[in-house]
């Protein structure tokens, strides 16, 4: 079978959404290395169906998702799998960076890009509305969890080209956003990632 | 100065909530010991703005939470803050048990009570919609998380008598669940948790 992939660039510090058919698979890159992004799905016959950080450690019984982990949505209902993972080192456990986060960690004092309105902006195109929106999967996000359970933010692993695919379960609704906070770009959030997408056969 | 507090019983597998101004104190005690339960609040003046586990790590940088800990909203705002914790384990990776997980992992074949239930219905008596309901912080749920990632339960370290004790940081709706899953609770999920409420000085 041939498969017939179709690009899209996520610009930095923006976030792009699609619909994904069940079956179909969708690739994040990291085109230029060490960058993250957040990814979150939602059940496209379910618009208050989406992924959950809980019920996916619930059923995979790990918090380090690689190739095989499956996620879940809050109904308990499979959204993505992991098919390929090139790089190994992802974080499920913080919230997306948002408005107040800049504010209140970095001082922001206007408006200022970030993943959570990125992809309830993009989701928003398909009416997810913004409740539905949690825990994102941090794509190449590099945290450590210490014995004592605290969490160190370190630059992604991932270097020029690398990147993860996940199949779709199920009929998906999938926002990707490239992170613009440099706590978790290695100081510097302002490279794009790239999303291939490859349809099921029908 | 004397606090007067009022008691309350959380009845095996079931759910309460109230609303707690801000400066009151809200104490969950395991009266048996070896009982696990789930906590879950919302802020009184935006029924979506719920507790976020996610959020919680951005600012507190660790999945271990007790005195001294502040849980955080969506929105960035301090909902509760522990100021007493006799135990020291808590979880706040988990989701609650829902009626989907019960049949997955137990293969329940009808009803089940959980905690993903009585948190919503004991909520939804004050307005709070169901999709405000995420990840509840999981007081006395004892988990470790191995350096791999992986995720192990192991039996409540609480013992008869012991608690926590939250300050409210803001006026919130406060859900305090008694968890029927029998793996979170050293094999019986079938006892109940007190919970002390002591209201603000006037």
């Amino acid at each position: 079978m041939t498969l017939s992939w179709r690009t899209e660039v996520v610009a930095p510090m923006s976030g792009l959404a699609w619909r994904v058919a069940a079956g179909s698979l969708l690739r994040v890159v990291d085109v230029e290395g060490g960058q993250s992004g957040d990814v979150f799905a939602v059940a496209a016959d379910d618009l208050s169906d989406g992924q959950s950080s809980g019920r996916t450690f619930d059923y995979g019984g790990t918090v380090r998702l690689s190739t095989g982990s499956v996620l879940y949505s809050r109904r308990s209902r499979p959204l993505l799998r992991i098919v390929d993972d090139e790089v190994g080192t992802h974080d499920f456990l913080y919230a997306p960076c948002s408005q107040e986060m800049f504010e209140i960690q970095y001082g922001a004092t206007g408006p200022h890009p970030n993943c959570l309105e990125n992809l309830t902006a993009s989701l928003a195109r398909f009416g997810v509305p913004p409740s539905t929106v949690t825990i994102a999967f941090n794509v190449f996000m590099n945290v450590v969890v210490g014995a004592d359970g605290r969490l160190d933010i370190r630059p992604p692993v991932s270097t020029a080209g690398q990147g993860l695919t996940f199949a779709a379960e199920r009929d998906v609704l999938v926002a990707v956003t490239a992170c613009p906070a440099a706590t978790c770009n290695g100081g510097d959030g302002a490279r794009p990632l790239r999303v291939e997408i490859a349809a099921a056969a029908r």
